[in-house]
């Protein structure tokens, strides 16, 4: 027996694992095919969010006079936003390779295939420095993540040169002009609002009837408001029925409303969803059940061969690092006998934008859907001290309660730093609170999660200050 | 009977009680003797925020080029920060005028003493408009806060011009070019950080050996070297002896290990503390007990006369006005006849400096001190994605758990956004979370919020990414 845990795959999702599975004692190895962090900390999160972060800056210098401050001029060098963007990405994987020697985890450079074995598939590692491994484990876990799906019948994948998808629209020498971002889930929202923040004309197509549609609706009518009010520019229910290449841009036909259009741009980003990386893995010779391009899993995150198990992207959504770590972290518990909680924690998702939208739990529609009958709170930060005091006044709080139970089922944010806000919902789900314990909670003032407070309240007839 | 409920003071506990009791069916009057928001809205929490905001963004502009950005040059107005500072406190009164109204609460501008009489206290009110009226009401609420402490024997009171408080402190004419601060609390760190952000020399003293003396001991030492970095000095375990006006500015002589120092400025903040405004309101005929300057009050908030509750500031401390609210409201409650579960949340505080200070609960060294074996952990944004990413890796979370129950004891943070971040914290004291509870929320992806389950994994040696 080579190793008690075979991790393939070092995303997040992957690495947190493997350190996992060390500390409770297991002779682990990690198998990763490119770079150490996966999509997320290299083609992902962690660079989008360093690209936001100069954008942001950059935008807010347009509305310094509100402030009482006054600069002459503004500019931005693009190839030094992308450069610091690679390098935090850099620095971040370069972190991981200094956890996995901490943990002593052998990390494996090379792509893996899986052959029937007992007591779990064989793993075979083509080794990118050349020559294959062998390798037996007790248990092995899949954490091959995802990528940008494509849907070349229609021209929707990415030429090396116009047509994006999040890895070229990550690097590319300069910031268009104008760009058509197909898809307005978090990436092609975030990547808009990036490019509109250097003062890119950015149109965003969806095909569904809002944008964000995974959250609720009146955050994504707020969005668009906000984002309208930046400049972007949209089209929903949008039917794309080719996207080709000009000689200096792009072309996108589609049809909204039974009406044709055509759009045209310097430059496309195809952000239309997510496929798991199911091939290549020897997965049908093993027999795994895989349903609708994502890898069948149990409670446990067993597949339905013994000793594998799959996390993350690669079993399906939401397709989010923090879902396969905490995935990987119960997987790996399972694995050994430590009878871990279960996989019931409610999941977060954010977008960071501008505005900022962070959710958790049901959306209103989600619970009535469910059966659950509602009682729904609002408050909006424009009548927040802090949020008047800083000049971030977009955006509200909206929490959805069972009118019976009063257990919390969601709540939704769109505004100023609602991403670093929204643990606060997801710690009181996880522990099952009640409207009562929210109330009864001490927000500080001055700050913007008042608004969360005053939210709860509103849901009960009791908010103060509307 | 004139009202069911007459509340005296109209700062936030004030003014959400008199919400609450209307909400709650009571007849409500507020007195006022100055302007609707008190202290809080007009000359503390609310214009500070707008004052720091102000700073945060002009500092930020000598940061650029991390993020790929240039400008040409940089200058603010100073009269216009103080005016936007001035307009988004009078955006608020505004508000709370609305309120009051919206509540069909009497709002009475004057200044109330109170007079024997039952069931509760008379109160007498000297109109700002000339004249006064009496009324008597089922229940008083004294609601008064506080003021600056002054110690007129060394020179600690303002002059008008070159000795302030934090009133003065928020109109200057001009930014002084030097300052002195006398007291690292929260007020006097949030002055020094804004004047040292527009880029005055600041020195500040403290009495205590370490800054920010009611934060945990490790966040002190952080602050300070932090607050440093950006050139602010300090001057701790220091007697001030006397501070004196000169012909163009202030002069402070002081001792610190035995020696002793003259400092000089152009002006000085004087910040050492706040006084409970329990005079010429009648309290001595009344025979309230009043403890070193604050109203006694029981867990209804009520005090020994009947009829008459405290509230806030003037009722001890935390002076803080998410305290003095959330005391209203459960003291209004409690009149109702609603039976709340009582005052035991625990009470979080802010210091909006750079960085931003936060905590909730027991420091370490308190709870050590009640008795409790501890488990403590830390972890560092330094080493988080989101703060990486977002160049603001100063700071850290640190959690205080009983080492035999796993309950939450205590949250110390100081970095970025951590005043919007603790209330997850708070959340989770209020709901009596243990370390199970928070290991198993999932915090989402990249967060500097990350950093909080991070610290709670470190205390039982789970940490993934250190």
């Amino acid at each position: 027996m080579d190793f008690d845990l075979i991790v393939i795959g070092a995303g997040p999702g992957g690495y947190v694992t493997a350190i996992r599975a060390s500390q409770l004692g297991l002779k682990t190895a990690i198998i990763e095919r490119e770079a150490l962090g996966g999509i997320c900390l290299n083609w992902g999160c962690i660079p989008t969010k360093a690209l936001l972060k100069s954008g942001e800056v950059y935008e807010q210098l347009s509305h310094l006079a509100d402030y009482g401050i006054k600069i002459e001029g503004r500019s931005y060098d693009f190839a030094k936003v992308v450069e610091r963007s690679r390098g935090v990405a850099k620095q971040l994987s370069s972190g991981v390779a200094f956890l996995m020697k901490k943990h002593k985890i052998e990390v494996i450079d090379g792509t893996a295939t899986l052959q029937k074995a007992s007591p779990a598939p064989k793993v075979v590692v083509a080794l990118k420095a050349g020559g294959a491994r062998t390798l037996q484990a007790k248990n092995v876990i899949l954490a091959t993540g995802a990528r940008a799906r494509t849907i070349p019948q229609i021209g929707l994948e990415p030429d090396g040169e116009f047509i994006w998808t999040y890895r070229e629209a990550m690097v590319p020498k300069a910031c268009p002009k104008s760009l058509l971002v197909i898809g307005s889930g978090a990436i092609g929202i975030e990547f808009a609002s990036f490019y509109r923040a250097l003062g890119a004309e950015v149109t965003v197509i969806e095909a569904l009837d809002r944008i964000l549609p995974v959250e609720d609706e009146e955050v994504s009518v707020a969005a668009r408001k906000a984002f309208e009010k930046r400049g972007l520019k949209f089209r929903v229910g949008a039917k794309v029925t080719k996207l080709s290449k000009t000689k200096t841009g792009v072309s996108i036909a589609l049809e909204a409303a039974g009406k044709a259009e055509t759009l045209e741009a310097e430059r496309a980003i195809v952000a239309v969803g997510i496929s798991g990386n199911v091939e290549n893995l020897g997965l049908e010779a093993l027999g795994v059940a895989v349903d609708r391009g994502h890898v069948v899993i149990d409670t446990h995150c067993a597949t339905n061969v013994p000793g594998l198990y799959a996390i993350g992207d690669v079993a399906g959504p939401p397709w989010l690092a923090h879902k396969a770590s905490h995935e990987g972290v119960h997987c790996v518990e399972h694995i050994a006998g430590l009878k871990p909680n279960g996989l019931t924690a409610p999941i977060p998702g954010c977008t960071y934008a501008q505005p900022q939208v962070a959710s958790v739990g049901l959306t209103e529609a989600a619970a009535k859907a469910a059966g659950h009958e509602v009682k729904v709170g609002r408050f909006p930060f424009r009548v927040n001290g802090k949020a008047i005091a800083a000049g971030e006044t977009e955006g509200f709080v909206k929490t959805v309660f069972d009118a019976k139970t009063g257990a919390l089922l969601g709540a939704h944010m769109i505004g100023g730093e609602v991403t670093e806000m929204i643990q606060g919902f997801a710690i009181a789900m996880t522990l099952e609170a009640t409207e009562a314990d929210l109330m009864a909670t001490v927000f500080p003032h001055p700050t913007m999660s008042e608004a969360m407070h005053e939210s709860v309240l509103d849901a009960f007839g009791q908010v103060l200050h509307l």
